[in-house]
């Protein structure tokens, strides 16, 4: 840091993202992005006319791509935020809701985002502790009188858990915000968005990058009670008013209007999850249930750690954490069969060289 | 706002974007675009297999962007810091470096996004008075003993200041950072970037959406010293690491290797800036001397929230503030020569109407 950098960042210890190696082709398992690449439709939607009006500033208000959004998802227009990737709509719901006397609580593992935001705030937060088996425990945050942030399914374990649980949370704390953080909902989970019209404390983050094939356009979005929404807006406006660019709404848009294409692919992915977690079973892995496009697994053989370097140097990226809780574990992404049959075939190498 | 927004908000004004109204086609001279389109190589740079490629993540160090910008200016990657619009890197900028003991001085009339930052972060904010004719005196910032934040050229004045004078602003205030906003610097103004190798404390920053055509596009970079770059690169990835997206990246890739386009346009812009004051000189406006694309001006007839409404019932966008002391002014853009005929031609029939 430099002498000029504000001393209310301190110690402030940055998110560090899944490795993006330039240097070589991998079989990338490591950020649970979509192997399928979007929709045919998109690739016409971002034509030649929508770049060469490029010299104009995009719709600040993103409205048809908020009013195509809650078409999907039956709510109104002014339910929906649109945000430059879900990290800039939860960076903003760290900024809006929190501060000393509304602190904020999520799971001890999980999105490695949410303590870095209550560290940017200096915010007091709660690490709540998962249950045997990284299992997420409802009535541990039943009202607890903090705002609450959880990722359903949770991320890294790929648990989720039930749409009457997350009610009780919300319910149970009436005058905080719960942020459910749904960015791998469509793989399996039951997302939580009914309940949207029936609380006004309660908010749905999700994204375009997972399900949606669209991690390198950058979107996501919130969708919960207008008056939330607002303040939502009013840290968009006091920060970065045109934060969704022209082509993105673009790509958004033919997005949502393919919608089967997407349901087809997740249909896929959880079929080669199923498949994975089968073959990984007969080589004597630990795989916990996962509802996401990603498992969480370890092997009896080989430390977390060391398998995810041999399977680097074999050219296949998954993601590993040092953190001793779970330093066992490596996450895998649930690529098409073909990358699912390497990554086996190359777990399977590993296990004979350890012998 | 809602109760559940942070109490630290309360009275805070978000800045207002210039009108992009959906509902009829205008003659869009309100927020300074560019009337030309992105160059040819652009439109062929986003093109099938960019997009197809939009299951990826984007690189999030920008490497080759970063890297095209260094050498476009002659510094080093490490001196580049990229952002979603440069407005997302003015919010870096006062989030970084300002807080309680570090307050920020800016011109009192100057880009409106400046005050609404201070406000946000509830910043000890000095907001220094121009001089006679909207002039910044460069003396009025020397040892201030703050950090500074000033557009050259200044909006919506259009009028620029020289590098001595940057100098003296930037050496004068060696514990604190200076920020110069060259949004609209390619225009006709002299660029401090020569001085960034020779001190610590000095950002500048630019914008792809004016002079290159890519408002749409958003995309915002700084050069700086390589410590400073660092504490943008900490707020960065402590708040939302995949800033830019892929096509974005792209693009403004393909801008850069395609300067000598830009070049011409900023010629013609320049051409046609000198046509439209001596036109509106003959009808007796009152026009500051500009470096922008824009011209600040006022007719002694009609008052600018007059003329701004004229001219908007007569299809042609201008931008006009309700502040008294610039209340009788309005900011023009500066478009393609047949743009600017048509607002002359409307300024004329305004002028018969009022008598």
């Amino acid at each position: 840091m430099s002498r000029f950098l504000s001393g209310r960042f301190a110690g402030l210890e940055a998110y560090v993202p899944g490795e993006q190696p330039q240097d070589m082709q991998y079989v990338k398992l490591n950020t649970n992005e979509s192997p399928f690449p979007p929709a045919p439709a998109v690739l016409e939607a971002v034509n030649a006319v929508e770049v060469s009006r490029l010299n104009l500033y995009p719709d600040p208000e993103g409205t048809a791509l908020r009013g195509k959004l809650a078409g999907l998802y039956g709510v109104e227009p002014e339910n929906v935020f649109l945000a430059n990737g879900s990290d800039e709509l939860l960076n903003f719901f760290f900024m809006a809701f929190c501060d000393e006397e509304r602190p904020v609580a999520f799971p001890a593992i999980s999105y490695g985002f949410y303590p870095v935001y209550a560290s940017l705030y200096r915010l007091p937060a709660t690490a709540v502790p998962l249950r045997e088996g990284f299992r997420l425990e409802a009535q541990d945050y039943c009202g607890i009188g903090k705002n609450v942030v959880i990722a359903n399914p949770n991320a890294p374990t790929g648990r989720a858990i039930g749409v009457e649980e997350i009610e009780g949370i919300v319910k149970s704390n009436p005058d905080h915000v719960v942020m459910i953080d749904e960015a791998y909902i469509d793989f399996g989970g039951e997302s939580c968005l009914p309940l949207v019209g029936k609380y006004e404390n309660l908010l749905v983050c999700q994204t375009f990058s997972k399900f949606r094939s669209l991690a390198g356009g950058r979107l996501g979005f919130a969708i919960g009670d207008a008056a939330l929404i607002a303040d939502l807006d009013q840290m968009k406006y006091s920060t970065n008013s045109y934060n969704i660019n022209r082509l993105t709404m673009a790509a958004a848009i033919a997005t949502i209007e393919n919608n089967e294409y997407y349901v087809e692919n997740g249909r896929l992915i959880q079929e080669n999850r199923a498949y994975t977690v089968s073959e990984l079973d007969k080589l004597g892995f630990e795989t916990l249930p996962s509802q996401a496009n990603f498992i969480f697994t370890r092997c009896p053989q080989v430390e977390g750690g060391a398998l995810y370097r041999a399977l680097k140097a074999k050219g296949v990226l998954v993601r590993h954490w040092d953190k001793p809780e779970i330093a066992d574990w490596c996450r895998i992404t649930i690529g098409s069969r073909e990358q699912m049959d390497v990554l086996l075939e190359k777990v399977r190498e590993i296990l004979k060289e350890v012998g």
